[in-house]
């Protein structure tokens, strides 16, 4: 966990005195992404699992559809003041090179001029058509899944500083769990591991997510087939909206024994 | 506030039952930045305070130095199905037109190649010195910083789904406080306002926030020339390298009367 996790020295005042430490804090490194050496985009994101990472960026951008379309991925050649190289930029070679503008995140870029604009946007990027009532799933199942989730949030434990994302199976077996400062490279990282593992579209799965459900989060579970997406805090308007037109199941406010179900209550077994 | 929060029908599973009732959500919807017509940048954010955010944003771009670099801020003409004009779109018009192609937000743009290059880069942004050693800030008026932000987070209460942050003085008065999806658009929202009350080198106040601390936040922290940034939660390693090297106090974990000191603890008044 090198890169992962960093040491930094920390004052630490609390009613029992104040006393000099060492604090383990989530690393935050930008990774930018190229294709043919140019530049597409720079995301913040915590090392580790960068493959993957860019699987998932380009896949949910719609600039890949199967980890075929990734010829090479490998990092350039950038030192650092040591000469260490920064493991900091990927270059990609595409199956088939497309034009690429460098342009902002999903979030952004794909997001048009208003809600109606963005949701007309993403139906059109969907893959697969997501299926009514599939799979099943046990609220009993659902309710643990947290729990599943955190257990696995190794980084997490250390720095209290990562939002976690995980794959699960209707049984609320964990297939994968991804972890980054940024709640979208999480989700990215699992996707690309998905992708890789040739497992998409992942109409049998749930995805479940550390934090809130963002407009970005159902967006990407929703291009990658992924039918259930449940989280430990508060979705958006937007979230709700996107997934109800795309006939997902969202969940959100999962804490103990309660849920709030916003759309898509017929995958669950009460 | 009508457009900043949104009710949706939920189902609402617990131990004492399910019950269907309504949920009161955070509205999260794209703000399109045109300058001179031409798109900018996009960003999912909570409506309101969107011309503090346009200020605060090209603010942290580099774009403007101050409120009168722009001449009129106006929201576009685009409908949405119903005829309603979206309010999603914001045309900018700089008194120095500057060519703009379009890109990614500030931490993506930033950044650069690796996170030397970052903090290389986020340098020759400063405007301002950071003067050591002031203000000076009882330990005890910084632990009240928490309470204080989150008393005035009235969307908060209401969706336990947004991001705040506030601007304080050394005393622990708070001058204004600003409510969002996105963290970066809470802060945006602030030094905008802040900009445009021209108080911009605040180099006599402390901005607080209702999360992590990640690099984004220290960089646009330096760049409104504020001296001490406090976070409920963890920082980055990154936005702790970032801190010291500007000369910033970073405070994070502040957490009832206990809290950790990252670096410029010369601040503090223990």
């Amino acid at each position: 966990m090198s890169r992962v996790t960093a040491r930094r020295r920390t004052l630490r005042i609390s009613p029992t005195g104040v006393v000099t430490r060492p604090d383990t804090l989530a690393v935050e490194e930008p990774l930018e992404i190229r294709t043919g050496g140019q530049s597409l985009t720079v995301t913040m994101r915590t090392p580790g699992a960068d493959i993957d990472l860019v699987h998932g960026f380009l896949y949910a951008e719609g600039i890949i559809d199967s980890a075929e379309d990734i010829v090479t991925a490998r990092y350039c050649a950038g030192t650092d003041e040591n000469g260490q190289n920064t493991y900091n930029v990927l270059d990609v070679q595409l199956r088939r090179p497309v034009p690429i503008t460098p342009r902002p995140f999903l979030t952004n870029s794909s997001c048009g001029l208003c809600g109606k604009t963005a949701l007309d946007e993403v139906r059109t990027r969907l893959r697969y058509p997501i299926a009514a009532g599939t799979p099943r799933l046990d609220v009993d199942t659902l309710a643990k899944l947290p729990t599943e989730l955190r257990a696995r949030q190794q980084v997490f434990d250390a720095t209290g500083g990562l939002h976690g994302a995980g794959l699960f199976t209707a049984a609320g077996e964990a297939l994968a769990v991804r972890e980054d400062i940024g709640r979208h490279n999480a989700v990215d990282k699992l996707i690309g591991w998905a992708l890789r593992e040739n497992r998409l579209p992942a109409s049998d799965l749930v995805l479940m997510v550390s934090g809130r459900a963002s407009f970005e989060l159902v967006q990407k579970a929703a291009a990658a087939g992924i039918p259930i997406l449940g989280a430990v805090s508060a979705p958006s308007s937007l979230a709700v909206d996107l997934a109800a037109e795309s006939g997902l199941t969202l969940v959100g406010f999962l804490r103990g024994e309660s849920m709030n179900v916003y759309c898509g209550e017929d995958r669950l077994a009460l």
